[in-house]
């Protein structure tokens, strides 16, 4: 029924199959490492009351007026404050506000592409930029990842061949899905190829501030020579995803036509939670609150790692984050991680089979673990019933791998 | 630079002349009934407080956390409760939280356009409607109005010259920007053609709570018998225009599709603002502050139709709303209403100029007033100056018209 009437973008988004599969892991006896979650037990509950207090007090009706596309101008000045301290120099006019990081994903589909445009992305990458870019009848090109990211020789090939590829997609902090870091020395070579290659960067870093271990690197727009980079990031993270509150950070050129296409997309993002997030960042530490998260989510990570030590077989492969959400499990490669997935269901623990993140041909024997959302003592739990299943396949049969 | 990246629907999207415009009618010394923004003054400031309050207390982090992205459940069950009350049966798997109705004309743009689909409106229509569309290089067939709305005789003949349109975009109460109403049999006849053509209808409907004279007319959407009808609507007239919050209520064919592609857009709607909407629903009577605003605007509009027949020449029309933030100016066809602009300017008066508003080719000897935003005092002066530059321009000289 008047499915004749959809474009032909729209026939191309399929329901996706992941959200199905994850409908099942709602169940409250499942223990679901499959969201993405932060733990909303860190969310500033009690700061956020009295910064609504504040801003209705104080700005009353004009906290719930239309205002600009731009976004809130003390708020766009004080991220333009945050991005100084982590090595990017910029002005409130480089600054859209948006809804979510998500949405800068979309408004980069529509700026930038064309039906066919082709992407450069890493292997694996984000689900839904995956599909925020389908929406543009983007194409693929898969990068594959190491331990250090996007593999430059690759990228480099990739680049070579093809030409009119609009541009990058990274993660480089703690990818989801992987957890993985791009090396610094790897950041620096993806911008000179970009420079090189005349292509564009969309660097999407939404889990940067949630580092508890190693050293912090610049991100990619740091080294960013010719404003080629177009970085996106969010307050979900470090502060509350509800909000739906992000940001584009690039040259003017891009956020005069993204304040067009932002414009005709909503008008705006939510004036009331912009401000109220600039009162919470002008009344309260944010960078405290940041220390409280990577102090417990380093914790529930470590156990996380412990459990894979003590309780999956040997030849299991996994990424080691030194940040962000997310571990990258690897399966030995004849075994099919969604045919796992419906033996750990009925054992009641739940992860995202890897393929999904994978635009053209998936690796069916990977699966992405989320520790940010429970309890270490559930996390415990949890990987005891997941390494259980995984024994029960693997068994001591080595041979095959 | 980097132009040439960009997308063929972005190059289609100019600069708004218009937003130029409109830049120096926000000098303080300027009286502009150029925006359309509701009066501040009557947003319920300390409900919302007090409704902000109750959620961070209730809700806690879940009212910060992630959420769904069709979107929070009793405020989906407020607003089918109150369609119904307008005649539309409904139930909420017929119903999504969208960032504003505006966002609704984004999203229909995506699920139905191809590129140079046909779109049929009225003439003239919403101008940020107008560019959600050429976003998705939308052709427009625009169709007269009258003081009943769209004309349907001139609507079947673009049915029939276009079989091929995709939809029919209607703001049938007090239309932005003339402030007219479609009627009751009209209202009838468009639906009946929409059947019997076999075309969609997008009704956007944010002003038809604000009536405050004539009797109310149920939406097109009641006489909808096929589900052809897409139904956009908003909290920002009625409550607070910040807060981002519109719904698209379609048959569920429709919604699941909008679904997806609204967490490829942005994942969901500010999940805050979903809840301290609801909850000041539940806690106090929106109908009675709707009231209040109606009794205000219903004196602004009545000084600003005096004002027109007091201070404005013989020869100007004008629209006599019923409802709504608008008024519609058509001087007589040789005056240029631009140039009237530029003289408004000089004499600290502001407007619209008429224009804009028609995609294909503008009646230049139009102009849209608003009379929501001040006071009766600063309507009365403002009209003041505009009667007198237009008696300048237009003198006792009718023999031209």
């Amino acid at each position: 029924m008047f499915e004749d009437k959809f474009s032909d973008r729209t026939k191309n988004i399929e329901a996706s199959e992941i959200r199905e599969v994850l409908k099942v892991t709602e169940k409250p006896e499942v223990i679901s490492f499959a969201g993405g979650l932060p733990a909303p037990e860190l969310f500033p509950v009690e700061e956020i009351k009295i910064a609504c207090e504040a801003v209705l007090t104080e700005a009353g009706s004009d906290a719930l007026q239309y205002s600009t596309t731009e976004g809130y101008t003390p708020l766009r000045e004080a991220i333009a404050q945050r991005l100084k301290d982590i090595g990017i120099e910029t002005a409130i006019d480089q600054l859209l506000m948006i809804g979510g990081s998500q949405q800068g994903l979309d408004l980069t589909g529509k700026l930038l592409l064309n039906d066919h445009d082709t992407v450069i992305c890493e292997s694996p990458t984000y689900l839904a930029a995956i599909n925020a870019f389908k929406v543009y009848n983007a194409s693929f090109v898969e990068v594959e990842t190491d331990e250090e990211g996007m593999n430059m020789e690759k990228l480099e090939k990739a680049l070579q061949a093809h030409p009119q590829a609009k541009f990058i997609y990274t993660i480089p902090d703690f990818q989801n899905p992987t957890g993985r870091t791009l090396s610094l020395a790897r950041r620096k070579k993806m911008v000179a190829l970009a420079n090189q290659y005349n292509i564009l960067i969309v660097e999407d870093n939404p889990y940067g501030a949630i580092r508890f271990a190693g050293e912090a690197l610049p991100p990619v727009k740091h080294f960013d020579t010719e404003d080629r980079v177009i970085y996106l990031s969010t307050f979900s993270k470090i502060f509350s995803p509800g909000l739906r509150l992000g940001w584009i950070c690039a040259n003017e050129v891009f956020i005069n036509k993204f304040v067009q296409l932002k414009q005709a997309a909503d008008l705006h993002t939510d004036s009331f939670a912009q401000r109220l997030t600039a009162k919470y960042l002008e009344l309260f530490d944010l960078d405290a609150h940041i220390e409280k998260i990577k102090a417990v989510y380093r914790m529930r990570r470590q156990t996380m790692i412990q459990c894979i030590e003590r309780f999956f077989p040997m030849q299991v492969q996994h990424s080691s984050p030194e940040g962000g959400l997310f571990i990258w499990v690897e399966l030995p490669e004849s075994v099919d991680a969604r045919a796992v997935f419906d033996i750990c269901i009925q054992n009641n623990v739940a992860f995202v089979p890897g393929e999904a993140f994978f635009p053209n041909q998936g690796k069916r024997n990977t699966l992405r673990l989320n520790y940010s959302n429970m309890s270490e003592e559930k996390i415990t739990e949890g990987m005891r019933r997941l390494g259980t299943v995984l024994t029960s396949i693997l068994g001591d049969n080595v041979a095959n791998f």
